[in-house]
């Protein structure tokens, strides 16, 4: 895509109230633009950053044997009171409102609640069972504080899935494969290396959950890591038996501040029981479903990726979820010989299915790099008058910055990733 | 896929309270679920078709140079408040909700104030514009009465484009050649033969607008159609005078109810006079961008295919948004031969691409070909024991209902569109 196609300009300052590293970053980038606080809308490149990680996600649901729906953010009353979760003093962060007749609608924090509903049309007995079904749904938080950027929204888009189990052993090969997906995801999308499968506290659903924590400096939480072991325990519940019992030792473990970016919780049979999912057993007995939930954050990911992986240029995007493979920067754009070979390239790429942004605006060179390195794609392909002279196209590794030049035809079959 | 991995199941009877046919009979086929009044699940089902509409739409506003983004629903008082549209008096279906602080939010019902408010970060020049920026995005309107199914939604998935041109014949010329963008998307979805370009009323914005309706005894509207014309005016403008500067003949109207699918809007510069969004033009003179909008409710679109094109035996999909290419009917389930061979079919047009749905659960043949009629996929590819015997396979067209017998190579070759 044609740079001057987009309608987003950099910035070189973000909002002053703006105090987010994830934000002010993706605010200048033209990625996000900032509504209010904790409110933020995607923007062309925002959102196909977003695209690309929804795409992981779903990927690997579906791998998962997930089933994808989407259920409303308008919630009745009456359905949150069976499970105690309408008032307002045990749930603190619903957004409320009303239909013109009076009667109080809720917008949904989560979807346990309607999906144990909607699922009593449609199982009955065991051999409906198992069933895992997720959606990509925006979720409304009513955060009293909201000064994280995109990492604590008051309006975001999460996948949540949710997992129906007839025994407690089929939950837990179930809750267990749903780690290994998860940290698939998080390695998918760049994160592996920071990221730590944590234990933690169930919250208000029971003794124990599971959590993926990124460690950055940006993060709300409190961790305990173990590097090689990779995995992690959350503040809350750091103790000497839980050291033990996660197979760990005080002695190599590291306080750091992390990110929350994923959590998989076991629900039980809390929301079968208050609406009464049941299934008939082979035997004809009637029994709860046993749940569990599984949560990622789909702007909050992005933030994470900003903090932890940005420099002091700008964003630096993974190739899996940056919004273009290549960034063509054509940097005389006033010579038309230059700015025709640079169309050429530009052409060929694009018919050979590889994504490009291309700057092809008439601003100065300096400003269209400094651009470049702003909005993060991984490999910048430089065209100039030394290209010509030289028969040689520059490719820059965002990343780590190194400068290969390159022959025309090894850039035109794609091998620009160096 | 096979229908034993999805989870929903048909029924016999809709909710009681649900009046509506659409509703109705996709509630009954596993479409959709009903919260409340006016705002539905889309189940997997579901979801599919919207996510084909979706595409269709995309296509063509990326043909049209639009560029696609997503704003909030949460939206800002004092925005809405500079165009008068914040007050209930003045427009009477918000949702409004409040922050912890006590804040006021609105829940946007349509995102004029937000983009144009946006633009302000990125334009400052002619050079800048035009600009034409859509979404596919979730609306909340309360409705005092919601009892057209999917057609009239609370919570409801819209696309809206707005433009942003220079000059009164920049939008003029835009603005109709999304007319014609718009017929093709109706014709692409299946409604062509039903669907009137309809001069109407503009509203709140002026003197005019143009609408898209199609036909049907569910619809809330009431125009009068040109069949060979295919123009249509809408009853609140319907007199001699606009009869006439439409180039139409009272004697060959005839009177129809219908249902807006579309509709298309010339705001001038109300919106961007309040806002203040200006450029500088080529003579270094500020002025006003003139704005268009122009929006097409997915879910009403999905509701109003289902209200035209349904039969006494259920849904009837258009090729161009049917969930599957065709549904694959096991006749004899409880016969392995009859089985593996439908099997095998499955697995073939699986792995030549195409998207089928394989109804392979243990029922009765006669429940299975009504739930396949119920659901409506256009292609019933039928195997029963006969199939084997005789060598052919029955391949039914769900819209007129013939039987075509074709040879194996023909279905694996594709060629059951019959």
């Amino acid at each position: 895509m044609r740079q001057t196609k987009i309608f987003t300009k950099t910035r070189k300052e973000a909002p002053k109230d703006e105090v987010s590293k994830n934000a002010k970053l993706l605010i200048r980038a033209g990625f996000i633009n900032k509504e209010q606080a904790g409110v933020y809308d995607y923007l062309p490149l925002g959102l196909r950053v977003i695209n690309k990680i929804e795409n992981i996600i779903r990927e690997e649901m579906n791998l998962m044997g997930g089933q994808e729906l989407n259920l409303t953010a308008l919630q009745e009353k009456k359905l949150w009171e069976k499970t105690d979760r309408w008032n307002d003093d045990v749930v603190d962060n619903w957004f409320k409102t009303k239909l013109s007749n009076g009667t109080e609608l809720g917008l949904g924090f989560t979807h346990e609640e309607p999906l144990t509903n909607l699922l009593k049309d449609h199982v009955n007995s065991y051999k409906d069972l198992p069933l895992y079904i997720y959606q990509f749904q925006v979720k409304f938080r009513n955060e009293l504080r909201s000064k994280s950027g995109i990492m604590r929204g008051r309006e975001f888009l999460m996948k949540d899935l949710y997992s129906f189990s007839r025994t407690e052993e089929e939950h837990n090969n179930f809750y267990n494969s749903m780690k290994d997906s998860y940290t698939r995801v998080f390695e998918k999308v760049g994160l592996g290396d920071y990221t730590y499968l944590t234990a933690a506290s169930g919250g208000s659903f029971g003794d124990n959950s599971d959590e993926f924590q990124t460690v950055s400096e940006a993060g709300e939480d409190i961790i305990y890591i173990d590097k090689d072991k990779k995995k992690a325990i959350n503040k809350e519940i750091y103790a000497d038996e839980v050291i033990n019992s996660e197979g760990l030792n005080k002695s190599t473990l590291e306080e750091k501040k992390s990110i929350e970016v994923g959590n998989i919780f076991p629900l039980g049979t809390k929301f079968s029981d208050a609406l009464e999912l049941t299934f008939t057993d082979e035997s004809g007995s009637q029994n709860p479903v046993i749940m569990g939930s599984y949560g990622i954050g789909i702007g909050r990911l992005m933030g994470t990726v900003v903090e932890v992986l940005s420099d002091e240029k700008g964003i630096v995007w993974p190739e899996t979820i940056s919004p273009f493979d290549a960034h063509i920067i054509l940097m005389s754009p006033e010579d038309d010989e230059v700015r025709q070979y640079s169309d050429k390239i530009y052409n060929e790429l694009n018919k050979s299915m590889h994504d490009i942004l291309y700057d092809d605006r008439t601003k100065k060179a300096g400003e269209k790099l400094n651009d470049a390195d702003l909005i993060g794609i991984p490999y910048q392909i430089i065209i100039g008058k030394k290209t010509l002279e030289e028969g040689k196209i520059e490719v820059k590794n965002r990343k780590n910055g190194e400068i290969t030049h390159l022959d025309e035809s090894a850039v035109l079959g794609g091998k620009f990733k160096v």
